[in-house]
């Protein structure tokens, strides 16, 4: 399994991936799901990928044998909005579904991927997609301005609680690196390291792009500090009148 | 969906279900998926269900129809232990499999169900099962002292920090709560009233038998404290020095 998150917030984005992959339980291993796009001043893309992972590495593959390409329908680097780079995307991924979707099938293997597709272009806003398998895309709005892909119930609640729009980057930071803690406290195929990029809104650079690994001081002493945080407050809980 | 949740402790068993069920997100509606069998005296059996709401009626039907049998294969009331307890529901289910089974995947229906059994016959110990719906089944032990059936991720997280099997009672039953708030806060398949049944070890009698209302006041002050309490946690965490 997989877990990735991207957030669109006012102040700017944050995307956070795992690194695990696994074949069965036999086969585990670490990959990167995060692949940062900013070779072009103007602007910056970020892409986390869940799913199959031989479908999303031939996805990324694609987008970057194609970067300097002038066609703005291939290229990142050249196409005219962030709409465009998920259309784009979308496109790069039902080029692998002809290539590869008839012979997964006949092994029965599904044509599984999902992407987490966000930036921005110098002068136009921050968009976040969803690029699904099919090719096709949903935005993040104000309403729901995060995505989630891969294993993605366990650390669900703690975003529902704390993220907004209006949330400063650090903040969602945090929240991210929590909501991953829940995952990873539940779930042995989700893990670090985790790949973390902060892009602060209308810089077009990534002002945090770090590699947070399993004994990370920071995040063991989030991870503690929220263990026994939630402890303490389950401690405080009133008990029922009617439990006794 | 459904959320139902049993738990075997040291001190004696807690379960906990909630009441939607839907078919389909205009066919919403409120049935108790929590039984307590206690009309006979050397013994509590409390049962959850989850899955095709037609499939665990039928069990229950075939379960309470049975009680008054002395076939020690048919009836809760006359089993002679708690594992044959779990293999004559597991047998109910299996009848309704033949019954219906059939019928079900010419409608391209799968045969969903899965149950929690737990209790305890006086002189021996308590016990608890999870029924899965090919009518096989299994315990829970000292490692794993409770099940979870239908919505299970979005609780699942602070039951793993805080249950054991010394957990008392009263703190079980908070815990399960806290994991009912925060399936019900991410998922709208799950909804109160939640049944909640509480058996103190060696009595074979419930000592709390309770639906909880959406207005229920204990519960409504339970999920502020929590929601206030996890923000504060949260706000306290320290920020990293990388995310300036």
């Amino acid at each position: 399994m997989t877990y990735c998150l991207g957030m669109r917030l006012d102040a700017g984005m944050v995307f956070v991936s795992d690194s695990r992959t696994n074949a069965g339980v036999d086969s585990v291993a670490t990959f990167r799901k995060s692949f940062v796009f900013d070779g072009a001043e103007d602007r910056i893309v970020v892409i986390l990928t869940a799913g199959n992972l031989a479908i999303t590495q031939s996805v990324i593959s694609l987008l970057e044998e194609r970067l300097d390409s002038d066609d703005p329908a291939r290229s990142l680097y050249a196409a005219g909005s962030m709409y465009d780079i998920a259309r784009l995307t979308g496109n790069a991924v039902r080029e692998v579904f002809q290539e590869d979707g008839e012979h997964l099938r006949q092994h029965g293997s599904e044509f599984a991927a999902s992407l987490i597709v966000g930036g921005q272009i110098k002068g136009r806003r921050m968009r976040l997609f969803n690029v699904y398998a099919a090719g096709n895309f949903i935005e993040a709005t104000e309403d729901t301005p995060y995505f989630q892909i891969g294993e993605t119930k366990y650390g669900k609640p703690i975003i529902e609680r704390v993220l907004t729009p209006a949330t400063p980057l650090v903040q969602a930071t945090k929240c991210a690196l929590v909501s991953f803690d829940s995952t990873i406290q539940s779930n042995l195929s989700v893990a670090p390291p985790l790949d973390l990029v902060i892009v602060p809104a209308d810089t077009q650079r990534a002002s945090v792009r770090i590699r947070i690994a399993d004994d990370d001081p920071y995040w063991n002493d989030l991870r503690r500090r929220w263990g026994q945080g939630l402890r303490a407050l389950f401690d405080d809980l009133p008990d029922p009148d009617w439990a006794l």
